[in-house]
């Protein structure tokens, strides 16, 4: 009963992928209040549903949900021993549903197809793209999303697979949105409990806000944070090697600025209270310990959600900057974006109406 | 349905608040096992009753309940944002009591009354006296207490309403004390297992106790705990606005002081299991990480509590100091302190008889 | 009903301590779900069976266990005020045996008895050793072990007793082991969930394993894991004493080490899902925070469990080292340690068959 792989595991190279494989995650993980606690405590969000009990189950909730994020980042980790140990960049997400609710008591297990490979010009690299869900116990899909990742051949002499791209939206349509939220009584959601008096209505198309307050990352903070995830890449824990390498210092998980934002968004977003999609997401330049992240919001779109009439979904692009406050919203700059920017995402967010 | 107030919130200035109103404070909050082990983490607490199911069992309690001041730090975070947002200097408390046991498992909501307001002369700021009450689940008050902070006014030239100054007591009263403690079996308070031999009976007023330990604090244990707390307040996490401000760096929270002193007052008063009021509390210095805190305790008053024989209630004086041992009980030097003490708390413990 | 003993400790002296002495712990520690997503958070740690309950379950044990080294760590921390206080150094471990695995919500309680004593040739110093216990809520032995540590004396004049030194195994036995694994369904571990291949059988005496990733570690880090754990000793967590001291900064405890360790053998023992014993271990030299761990491992042995055909054992020597990767296996430079070894450390661990 012996194996060929080897037992140290240095991960994979863009040639060991296949198109069309199914790569099964390692590490199930049930997620408990203990991780809720640490999630509220690294980025202090303040959403009211993820926050309380009593709020939740008020609104219909059998009982106070994960904070969405947690949950992405949790099935993340899972994917990068077998995805992006080798990876130069995580170069962008596509087609992100969140489908089901996560509660303390989950537990949450990932897996991966491949679909879609092209090897870059250089020959030292390609790109991997890859569709991974996450299920709960009960065989549930809670996420499902496509990203694609820059990875390191072992050889470059190696020969590549034909180039296959594979097609993705630039949104997901309103009416794939709200599996994960069920039915909430919006005339018992308090607004003065969560924190802000404005409903899905209140928001329309091309509106701004900006979030106001600073966060300071320090290396404790995203090392703790990446590892509640179980997400090994190198960058993120290991001073030694990253002192000799591009930033010559270890370089904060993009996830942990996605949930940054999220938590900044508060502060104009507050009954904003479910993630429901991700559209797509850019981590436009790296974060380090001891930059201090800001963040400002677009409604790009505003969009009832078909046979419900408890929510309605805004379409949010989300902008964080570091080193800047962004009371005058900072992102384009000619045809790229202004030094300080380091995250542009897109996602559809619930609001009860 | 739409509102009038803008939906990033920049906090209420002086000439925001009126006398006698109330504010309902947003953000509800379930206290669960995993803030009741990140508190530990935090502050190294080992108060038995907090610490173990089975202690507090034995004694009385229907579950260990969580430290006090973890319930104290939740209930003033909801406060921060319609309270202190723009608050120069959070100036004290008084007349604090602890209502109601909080366990793991419960939610906490709170509201606040604007009791007094006094224009300061320079016509800049004024000081708003709000009493602030914490709430369970189930409606009871778990939490009351007042404080007193220093907000800017957005508009100098804007008029001030009368001042008023409320009449604060010096002391919580011992006929106040214990309604969070339910009758404990003293003869089942395990002594050895608690750390000390010292019961209620066994300190007499005027004695001074050095807790002997120090513990340095890290930039990313208070800012953790200040989340933890959904505390928003800008000054502790900000390096980037704080660095051009009073101090050219992030403040720590004063609450994460007092928590401190409190886990290094264990070295010296073991079986003060519960803190039953706060009779008031100066935060004379402002702490930065890097610095190392220490702390000495006098015994103020030890009284019995009226129609109980279980457990009695010592008041005391936690000194806290930073960078420098207590063993010689720093604290007044002629009309002042001395530079190195950071804060000043008077309390009420309630020890086994 | 006073006490002798004055009520702030400054912890026993080498002349405090009498053989056959029972020294009964104080603080009785609940474990729970939050203590769980702390360690994991703090570590990294990726085996599956303490990681989600479904895995645990599917093996065979009720519920998901806690890590082993988190029960080790509790323990550990209940002795230090009574044994270590005033320790110069933690000498070694010997005969540490894991009796009965250790879930959330049991509660540990331990007492230590002093089985050996020898002062040193200089008199300012003594070694003691202690056979420390912990137990669960019913009673039942969790861990046993052996530990010896340098303590400095009170008064160098101070009489000491005769030289008693215990008679300490080199290594558990393998028919000791095994007590704290239930019997498990080994063909219902799921190789790939658990993230690698190779179960007991594939592991031979003499292999050897690079576990390839490295961790730096903060001073938030240590600090927040010495605290969960309750230990109170002075050196890791007093920058102001320490600043003046042996190294000039705070010493990270020896126990983060350990688990730092382990968490890395993952890549390479993903299957060592349960430490069954400590054979021995060495802290060669004292880590800091900004230093990067890196870890390799030996196998020293594979043995059968008398009677159990679900699991299998393997004595394993984990090195790890600060600021060098471990791809050349550093260890042993003449007669001592190469200067970049930190932990050498001597333990069981079991394996599905």
């Amino acid at each position: 009963m012996g194996s060929e792989r080897p037992k140290t595991f240095a991960g994979r190279f863009f040639e060991d992928f296949r198109l069309g494989e199914t790569l099964r995650h390692a590490t199930p993980r049930t997620i408990t209040a203990g991780d809720a606690s640490l999630y509220a405590a690294l980025y202090g969000a303040r959403f009211a549903v993820q926050s309380a009990e009593t709020f939740a189950r008020a609104i219909g909730y059998p009982q106070a949900p994960v904070d969405d994020l947690l949950a992405f980042h949790v099935v993340f980790g899972k994917t990068t021993p077998d995805v992006s140990l080798n990876a130069v960049a995580n170069l962008g997400y596509a087609a992100c549903r969140f489908l089901a609710p996560v509660y303390p008591g989950d537990t949450l297990t990932a897996k991966s197809e491949v679909i879609g490979l092209k090897e870059n010009s250089n020959r030292q690299t390609g790109v991997v793209y890859v569709r991974s869900q996450g299920f709960n116990q009960h065989g549930r899909v809670a996420l499902d999303y496509v990203r694609w990742v820059m990875v390191r051949k072992r050889d470059p002499a190696a020969s590549a697979p034909q180039a296959h791209v594979p097609d993705l939206p630039a949104a997901v349509a309103p009416d794939a949105l709200g599996a994960a939220c069920p039915p909430i009584d919006a005339a018992a959601y308090d607004l003065a409990l969560a924190g802000s008096p404005h409903r899905w209505g209140d928001y329309a198309s091309g509106e701004r806000l900006d979030h106001v307050d600073g966060v300071t990352v320090e290396e404790a903070e995203h090392q703790i944070a990446t590892r509640l995830y179980q997400n090994a890449a190198k960058a993120h824990f290991n001073l030694f090697s990253e002192s000799q390498g591009r930033f010559g210092k270890r370089l904060v998980y993009g996830g942990h600025v996605i949930s940054l934002a999220r938590a900044l968004s508060f502060n104009g977003l507050a009954n904003a209270f479910h993630v429901a999609a991700i559209n797509g997401g850019r981590h436009v330049a790296p974060l380090f310990a001891g930059d201090t992240v800001f963040a400002w919001s677009e409604v790009l779109d505003a969009a009832p959600l078909p046979g419900r009439a408890d929510v309605g979904a805004l379409r949010l692009r989300t902008v964080a900057a570091k080193n800047r406050p962004c009371g005058d919203f900072p992102r384009l700059l000619g045809d790229g974006y202004e030094p300080s920017v380091i995250l542009d995402l897109d996602y559809w967010a619930l609001l009860p109406r």
